[in-house]
């Protein structure tokens, strides 16, 4: 008894990026950098891929200096960032060499603890990274991302754990991103880890907000032994975001756990971002209640608001139930990965194509690669049928092998084709935003100099930038023309046509 | 293990109470009776002192219509109402007789469960109620009115338990208006109860969802025993109204206890009133997300939505944050009532005063009588300064047995007078309505005959019925002139000028 309870602040990345489409300027951020730095907290999570895209393509701001900033204005408390393990915060898989510059640069700048995960808990895609953030001297924690299936057990998460601690890993997070993670496998899954990895293994456990279920989750998990947690401050809190930190620490009140944080630091940063959340509704989602329906479809947080705006923008919002009915088909299909950026992107935009276009009408290259293991292996059985189809389609063989083995070297050629670049600064830094971003990117380093930008308070101008409006105009009832739509995956665009059955 | 929890299902009563001021229409209830009816549910809570009001008040509907509608549309499952003790569903005490004859009628007419409570935990206020409502062989659920206070403790409401019981109470409840029942605490009180007044002892909890914290308060309940837990449908969750019935279900997956509700009859229910609450926005709260400032102030749910719209219909929506922190104050003088109906809009109101003419400058009538005893005793020492003014302005002395004793039988001149009014029905009903609301009634008598009415899709009709506007305009930042506020206290109106101090 008596025990403290660690805490993540998600409200710098996760938060927004959950709940307004990861739009927040660092300019609505730096005013409460003071009070969340000596609030108390273990790590301010500030860093991941969408704030970093979104950084670039939508704020003209540049990630790195955000990221010197927050360590500048934050000194006390540890930074931590989201890392997609190989992919790092791009949507492909990159050679080894890329991976252990991009961990050293962003420890270099200032990063503290490495979330590191992969989409399909292929844990080949996490090796290189832990080993390049262990070498920096900073934590890397090894992710599980918990889901559900009747492939995933929490005998097979429980040793996925070990292995994590095996290859290195300083602590292990539990990552719910679909708050799927129901209260009793909080708990039973917490206790399996620390009976089989050691008392002293630090966990870790972020779950989102999205089905109502994970505080209590929470709870369990602390119970169970649960070192540290993730919440973000009750403004930016609920709904497909997360669990409220005030509220965590009011829970615990008398259980013999405790938080160390303080509220009277927490209050304006909550004050803040109330009004703050006011200048970004035009990109909030419209799923403000909570959402058990979840548990069927094992749509994640983050995945919910974009599909929503994807859907929107081509002018069949009214078609969010039924996609969300087609991912669980589309994800046994493949195998029954945990959706999680990029396989969410992936599986979710496959699902999209299902409904607007009949299934597998139209396969995307990306879900053909990730039926063919170019993302890394699965932990359940394909469909033979779409497996052949993807062979087919993409005239190459299925692979069983770590797909950044087939990567040649590419750091001097990534170079030489940044350094080609208007705008490009000549460091590492610039090299690496090209790796991941390239046609965005290529347009960043142009616009650089015009400094960072808002877009609160200014929906219709952010709405055009962000969800191309459909060629043939927004879904009527009666329509009879084929329409095309514009489907975005991966920063590359997707042209539909669709037409009446007859 | 595997003990099964019973639910009552919230969404016809306190639900919309809470997020939609009372308002919901019975057109937009009826389509769901059947999908409740066979849910499963222990009982279905749907009627109460402000469905009642609001019915005759903004609806035109007669409420006791309202409940055989009920009875006949759910017959499977039972009807729960919310009764306020000797204050019935009125604001002021009524005689004996009166009592009786109220609980006599609504049983006749379909109610099943009389959840009884006295606003401050006043036995003697809930006797006549437990015991009439004992003869007419339903249910008398005993209440204590949960709140947090320096002279509050779990031993004094485990003794308020076992003194329910010994007046025959049925069975006990835990209403937590204000969110305040932390996880510990509500393990501690139910263990406690449990052990003190016999594991036999049926233990209802009533928790609003407000702080964000009473989700993970109805596990830790169930975990020490808890029979029956109050959520509703979760289009119509959350915020100053109640944790989600569906994700009560989900949370309880592996944990030994399981409920009997049957989803995929509460999914149509959720579906509908996704729908409903659109139609209602203009009476919804501003208060999406959570708030554990009211483990300070503990404004229950209800009145932050009434005190919301009171200050917005006077031009001072800007001072809800001070109202709410002299709200603790003014609970103090007067003894740490509960902050529940009427004596949550005694304090509340009168907090509205002092924050708008200066401390006690203004006393409403009812507060005084709060402060004189006329309402029963508080647990704690009354401000023997605002005591003695509250003699000086009423007139009367203080007094310290059960109010209801100075009253004369009432019931023939009760029925006398609603004969006298145009469009009475001769029905004990309408004498019962009349006594309990006798402005309201003698308009609603009148205007029956033309049916009952929706509230929804018209925002600004309204509007208009529910907050007069200030007589001398909207709250300007550079005014000079005196202002003339309307504050509506139980239906009677107050009006107070405020000018500069100078």
């Amino acid at each position: 008894m008596g025990r403290q309870i660690e805490v993540t602040e998600l409200i710098l990345r996760d938060a927004h990026q959950s709940l307004m489409a990861t739009r927040m300027a660092m300019e609505d951020m730096v005013p409460v950098c003071e009070d969340l730095d000596n609030a108390g907290f273990w790590s301010l999570e500030c860093w991941g891929g969408a704030t970093y895209d979104a950084c670039i393509r939508y704020l003209n701001e540049d990630p790195w200096e955000r990221l010197r900033t927050f360590r500048e204005l934050m000194p006390k408390t540890r930074l931590q960032m989201l890392l997609r393990g190989q992919n790092l915060l791009g949507y492909r898989h990159y050679e080894d060499g890329v991976v252990e510059r991009f961990c050293d640069k962003a420890a270099k700048n200032g990063m503290d603890v490495f979330r590191i995960f992969d989409a399909l808990n292929d844990l080949r895609n996490l090796k290189t990274a832990i080993d390049a953030v262990k070498r920096t001297g900073k934590e890397a924690q090894g992710t599980i991302c918990y889901t559900v299936s009747p492939v995933h057990t929490t005998e097979a998460f429980i040793e996925m754990a070990q292995q994590l601690k095996d290859m290195g890993a300083d602590s292990i997070c539990i990552k719910d991103m679909a708050a799927l993670l129901k209260p009793q496998p909080a708990y039973d899954l917490v206790r399996g880890i620390k009976q089989t990895c050691g008392e002293d293994t630090r966990i870790h456990l972020h779950c989102h907000a999205t089905t109502g279920v994970t505080f209590v989750s929470l709870m369990k998990a602390i119970e169970a032994g649960c070192d540290v947690v993730d919440t973000s401050v009750s403004s930016l809190s609920l709904g497909s975001g997360h669990n409220p930190t005030e509220a965590l620490v009011e829970m615990l009140e008398g259980t013999g756990y405790e938080t160390r944080l303080d509220l009277k630091r927490i209050r304006p940063v909550r004050d803040h971002f109330a009004e703050v959340r006011k200048r970004y509704r035009h990109f909030m989602s419209d799923f403000t209640v909570i959402d058990t329906d979840i548990f069927e479809s094992q749509i994640p947080g983050g995945m919910l608001s974009n599909m929503e705006n994807q859907l929107k923008g081509q002018g069949a919002g009214d078609r969010v139930r039924e996609v969300m009915e087609e991912v669980p088909r589309v994800r046994a299909d493949s195998g029954f990965p945990p959706l999680v950026t990029p396989s969410s992107q992936i599986v979710g935009t496959q699902a999209v194509f299902n409904v607007l276009t009949g299934r597998y009408k139209t396969m995307t290259s990306e879900f053909a690669d990730l039926m063919l293991g170019y993302y890394g292996t699965t932990q359940g059985e394909k469909n033979a049928e779409v497996l052949q189809q993807a062979e087919a389609q993409q005239q190459k063989p299925a692979i069983t092998g770590r797909p950044a083995d087939l990567l040649e070297p590419e750091w001097d050629q990534l170079r030489d084709a940044a350094a080609a670049l208007e705008g490009f600064n000549g460091s590492d830094e610039d090299v690496l935003t090209y790796a991941m971003f390239p046609q965005v990117s290529t347009k960043f380093f142009k616009t650089r100099h015009e400094g960072a930008k808002s877009l609160a308070k200014d929906p219709e101008a952010s709405k055009t930038t962000e969800a191309p409006a459909p060629a043939a105009g927004a879904g009527g009832a009666a329509r009879k023309d084929p329409v095309t739509y514009v489907v975005t995956l991966n920063g590359r665009e997707h042209q539909v046509r669709v037409s009446p059955a007859a």
